[in-house]
Order: C-alpha cells, then sequence, then structure tokens
C-alpha cells in the first residue's frame, strides 16, 4: 500500500480543511496516511518571507507548474526565466494588445515564448519575436506602449485589483465581486461565475 | 452572459498556467472574460510580507475557507480564532496523540472545537474539552505532552519536513519523495501516490 505524510501544524485553518476531507480521499485510493504535526512556524520564517530570496519556495514553484502542466495535458519544456520584466514593459505591451482587442492572444503568445522557448518577458528580443506574430512593428508597438494613454489604463486595473482586495496574480473577480486568488482557484472562480 | 475579470501579471508563471487553461472553460461555463494586465508587484509589498499583518490576505484566507467549506460540503461556523497556540501546547498534545495512535481523532476534535465551537487552540479549556472525548485526564496528558520525548519527536517531524523542502502548512510529501503544498493539492498530492 503506498503512503502518504500529512505534515499539519495546529493553527493552520487550510490544515483543518485537509483533516477533515483527507480519510475518504486516501482510502477510496487505496493510500495510507501518517499523521504528522510538525512546527511550521520556523520554516515559514526560513521561507515565506520574500519571494524572490526565497530558493526553497521558488524551487517548488516550479516544480509544481510542471506537475501541473502535466496534469492539464500542457507542455513544458524548461524553467522560464525569472524573475522577469523589471521595467514593466511587457507589461504594458501587454496593457496595450488588451485595450486593442488582441490581448488575450498575445498573452498566449507570451506565455508560449516564456515557458517554451526560453525568452525573458522584458526583453526587447522576445517582444520582437511575440509582436512579429501580430505583424506589429517592435519599435512603433514598444513606443505607444509607453505612452500616457497606457500607463493610465495599466493603473486603473491596478487599482481596481487593489479595491477587489487583490494581493496576487492571477486573481479572478466574478461579476458580484468574489475575489479568487490563484490558477488552482481557476474552476471554483468560473463555476461561481457561472 | 456572466463575466469574469483575469487580473495577471507577465511574470506570473501561475497567470501562465490560467491563461493558457481559461478559455475553454470560461466557454463551457458560459462566462465572457475580460483580460486584465495589472502591476502585482505594489499589491504583493503591501500585502505578502508576513501573514499576521496582512489584514487583506487573512481576510480573504476566511472567505477562502467559508467558500472552501461549502464546496467540500464541509460545516463552517464563525471565523475561528487566530492566531492560536503561541505556546505549541495544543501542537504538542497533538504530537503526543499521534505518537499513540489517536492522532487522527484528537486533530479532527481539535479543529471542531476550533472551527465550530469557537475554542482557541492552546488554551486550557480548549484542551480540556476535546481531552475530555477520550477519556484523557487533561493535567496529566498536558504534562506528558511537555516531556522531553514529545518535544524530540516534534523536532523529528519538523527536521524531515525541512528535509523534504516544506515551507507552509499542510504539506503532503509522498513516498518517493514528491511534495505538495496546500489543501489545494490534496488530491493531486494522493492520485500522485496512489
Amino acid at each position: 500500500m503506498r503512503q502518504i505524510d500529512f505534515f499539519y501544524f495546529f493553527g493552520s485553518a487550510y490544515a483543518c480543511l485537509s483533516a477533515r476531507r483527507i480519510r475518504p480521499i486516501v482510502d477510496a485510493a487505496g493510500v495510507s496516511i501518517r499523521w504528522r504535526p510538525f512546527n511550521v512556524r520556523p520554516l515559514m520564517q526560513e521561507n515565506n518571507v520574500a519571494l524572490r530570496t526565497e530558493a526553497r519556495k521558488v524551487e517548488y514553484i516550479w516544480r509544481d507548474i510542471e506537475r501541473r502542466s502535466a496534469l492539464h495535458g500542457l507542455a513544458y519544456v524548461r524553467h522560464p526565466i525569472w524573475p522577469t520584466d523589471p521595467e514593466l514593459l511587457h507589461n504594458k505591451v501587454g496593457m496595450l494588445a488588451a485595450s486593442e482587442g488582441w490581448g488575450e492572444d498575445f498573452t498566449l503568445a507570451s506565455c508560449k515564448a516564456w515557458f517554451l522557448k526560453g525568452f525573458a518577458l522584458g526583453d526587447r528580443a522576445c517582444l520582437e519575436h511575440v509582436l512579429a506574430q501580430f505583424g506589429k512593428d517592435a519599435t512603433a508597438t514598444i513606443a505607444e506602449a509607453q505612452s500616457a494613454r497606457i500607463a493610465g489604463l495599466y493603473e486603473e486595473n491596478t487599482e481596481e485589483a487593489r479595491r477587489h482586495g487583490v494581493f496576487g496574480s492571477p486573481s479572478f473577480v466574478t461579476d458580484d465581486g468574489e475575489m479568487f486568488w490563484g490558477d488552482d482557484r481557476l474552476e471554483e472562480a468560473i463555476a461561481w461565475a457561472a
């Protein structure tokens, strides 16, 4: 029989959710469980303070992305370059694209460039690669993306996200104001909206 | 047609996962989507540094717990008291229980006391309430929980969690060393283990 370790801390609400759900799931799966209380506090102090300096958490995140890509049948080729886009340039071109109705396609092409082709978001080469797919001139498009109009739209989105209580990316907000944080809340957010 | 706002940041890997998955899901659900790039950085700086001082994130977490309790058919009565267990006393009694084979039942009873009855984990009254359900004398049990033996076992669990790269609670580690973080990875962890 396969086995799973359930490390949990008394005082973690999520751990209580898991504790209350895990029994039928492990039983149905034929998995045995070890209940292992542990002290999460020093681990959080060591690892949860600032993502860029949290080597362990960053390593986990990429592994998680790899697993969840496989789970959803999405290609995953290499560890994308991170952090990215220091000057928010790729974000601003994305804002321009969204304001003109090609935001979704630009986003998907950008993800492909980043995840599958190893481009660094924000690099001129990456933007040229992506924009060429839309027949856009990189120089003109980048100049337009740096206009006051685009800066204003981007700031509007950020302010509205703040008003909805958003604190991370991705977040989903339904039209009745319900906010969901994270890729793992995607289906829940969609079901709520539907 | 219902609508959802998709706030996303270029440079968030999870946002790319969502971006790549969202189209068929929203289409099947009959939900329209707005693609809204935004600047997550100031929001993370404002909210993601230390959970106890992050009012917005803490508020979100309880709402998330409430929604996911409903999703899974679990009762949810009130905002449990948090943070809890300043001296790790409840954790140590949980460690004692785990070491004697009644860890799962003690955990479930503790969650019920915390989530549904409004007890504060770590309080003597809470431990008395829970331990009485097992016919245990609170004074003797708490004394035993504070022994060197229990401290050693608790530290062993914590060290093993650290070795597996754990940085949060709950986390799940399969017997081939795969680590999953969070209640939202529960099913994935179980499937991996199976």
